[in-house]
């Protein structure tokens, strides 16, 4: 996933003094405690995406964040949603929730890496954590504590609010047979997966993904990766690049966010907080549903109907990649004291979850496929 | 998991007669379609679980839904929880609710097997979905309408609320070697599992969760199955049946479900439902993110305080397993006109859902584990 428009973002960066001001916010709780009244209070809100209009998945579930908050307050909140472009681009959609001139954003965190190196480990990072594990992570494991530090400053409170589920490896032109075929290859990745394939000598690009399609048709770039196959079967990336490759290693469970401007989070009344924070809860269960159902479906369509047939990456090509992820990952916490100390929680909390994983889910899926014929 | 007291919930069967006269409402949503009009009216109503008091995991999203109704119902309705034995038997809870006497109740489906053979699908089965598949199908591969339909005749309407992940297989006083080991061995495992068991030799027993480890200490029982390494860890069955069995077969990912009196559901508002509902999704996602977490500690502690080496069963015992799961699945399906739709639905999802998987998370797992080195 990943990269719809990035140069809008770096140009358009205008943190606001009332963000710089704010100040850490680490201690708050998102629930019960009682914040200022606000009973009887109306609110018309606004939420900034970074995905085109009525865009499946990820676009859905802004749409389910704002239709329940809308609905569970009575009227008292609503929230509109504004596709890309309509209010912000998609990149200045963190400014304005910082700012003040929207109240919400909804995309994936990564996308914020140029304010922090740290943002990235809150969507997915190359190699990293699966989609149940950074759920666990994050609401249990200490990763939204690092959060609200990370975000506070920036006068923005954020939540998880959805799922891609696995992203896939991508499409290619031609089949991908040893590292050796990474070697000057146009590929279209955007963020810390990027930065692993130009570690093995791809030219790694990030173009919107409205433009992919015309980008592999013209041969500016010879393979892409997208999300998965549901997101991917709609694009009808299968007519241009054939070799569908899975699994991928850049993006294991894409986390999206919804992110609060700070100073309105504050102002919320306990039951207020409480909604936001259950309806994006919710959307986060339903879009993780919604993308494991429906990935299975478009697969078996892309199968039958497309004559698309998955393959892995070599082995050699993947042990490439875990080599550089790491490298990659790093050298991110090196660089920034913040990016560290959520690196750090983060490698850990992985290292509990994949050895709890590598004794039940993950053998159990192995024996099923082997044993069991469904 | 499962069986707190059986007994009490086969003798105590008295389905209300509003029950059955409510008929079908399988063509009932459960969103933003207006109900009777309910702005300003409050509700004191009553949620009687399956479990004991402040029971960690199964009973934390219990009060996980009856917290996030009241608090965002701004009071207007309140949910007041009962551990199991409290208002009612744990198995009692289903025809509480049918029949009135409370509101809604918070458990593990398959404890209704003898209402309808197609509860167990609801919950988990053996060699059955784990727990992202099973959000996918309910959500949005069928299962919820189907569910609908299957508990409308007894006056109630579910909702997942909760999920423990994959369960292991159990604590056992001495190894399995083989599947002669198995023959003669008793075992506490309730339900479809058990019954996998008895076709294999072994006495499979259901005795309630507070009786297990006496059941153990005096060798009443050769070994239990109950949850993960969290609670699993909190009984200390480890001091009395040290050999633990990962990955478990019975219960890959078990879901909690709360149902709803169906007069009461329809009695509510859009805004009421929506409420209960996203309660009930946000509850299942703090859930499993709270039982993979805290399954993941409880690892680490069990191996480095304990001295517990968690082992899979041997591949024949697991192809054992898997054979007789089968068989029990579709002895279950051919007694049953609604648990043979049940199944179909269940068995067609999960077979899209596992090809899914098996080119993307399952295969990621096995190349994290084998060449990233966290």
């Amino acid at each position: 996933m990943g990269g719809l428009d990035r140069r809008k973002f770096l140009t358009g960066a205008s943190l606001g003094a009332a963000g710089l001001a704010a100040g850490c916010d680490c201690a708050e709780t998102c629930g019960v405690s009682a914040g200022p009244a606000a009973e009887g209070k109306t609110r018309k809100l606004k939420m900034v995406t970074t995905w085109p209009k009525n865009f499946p998945g990820v676009g859905d579930a802004a749409d389910e964040v704002a239709r329940r908050i809308s609905v569970m307050s009575g009227g008292a909140i609503t929230v509109d949603v504004f596709a890309a472009g309509e209010l912000v681009g998609a990149f200045e959609a963190f400014d304005a929730v910082a700012g003040g001139a929207a109240d919400f954003y909804q995309g994936a965190e990564y996308y914020w890496v140029g304010k922090s190196k740290a943002y990235p480990f809150f969507t997915a990072v190359p190699f990293g954590m699966t989609a149940a594990e950074i759920m666990a992570w994050v609401n249990h494991g200490g990763g939204q504590a690092l959060w609200d530090e990370l975000s506070a400053p920036f006068n923005v409170k954020a939540f998880q609010a959805g799922n891609t589920g696995h992203q896939m490896g991508g499409w290619f032109k031609r089949e991908i047979r040893s590292l050796e075929d990474l070697k000057g290859l146009k590929v279209r990745m955007p963020g810390l997966g990027g930065d692993v394939l130009r570690r093995l000598g791809a030219a790694a690009i990030a173009i919107p993904g409205g433009e992919i399609y015309q980008a592999l048709q013209s041969g500016a770039i010879d393979g892409t990766e997208w999300i998965g196959p549901w997101n991917d079967l709609a694009f009808g990336f299968y007519q241009e690049a054939p070799y569908y490759y899975g699994p991928g290693f850049h993006e294991p469970g894409a986390a999206l966010g919804v992110g609060v401007n700070l100073d309105l989070w504050r102002d919320m009344d306990a039951r207020e907080k409480l909604i936001v924070q259950t309806a994006c809860e919710a959307a986060n269960n339903d879009s993780l549903s919604r993308y494991n159902y429906f990935n299975a479906v478009a697969l078996e369509s892309l199968r039958r109907d497309k004559g698309v047939t998955p393959r892995p990456f070599p082995d050699d090509v993947m042990a490439a990649f875990a080599r550089e992820s790491k490298a990659v990952l790093e050298a991110t916490a090196k660089s920034d004291p913040m990016a560290k100390r959520v690196y750090d929680s983060y490698r850990d909390a992985m290292a509990k979850l994949s050895a709890w994983g590598d004794i039940s889910e993950s053998p159990y899926m192995n024996i099923r496929r082997e044993v069991y014929e469904i």
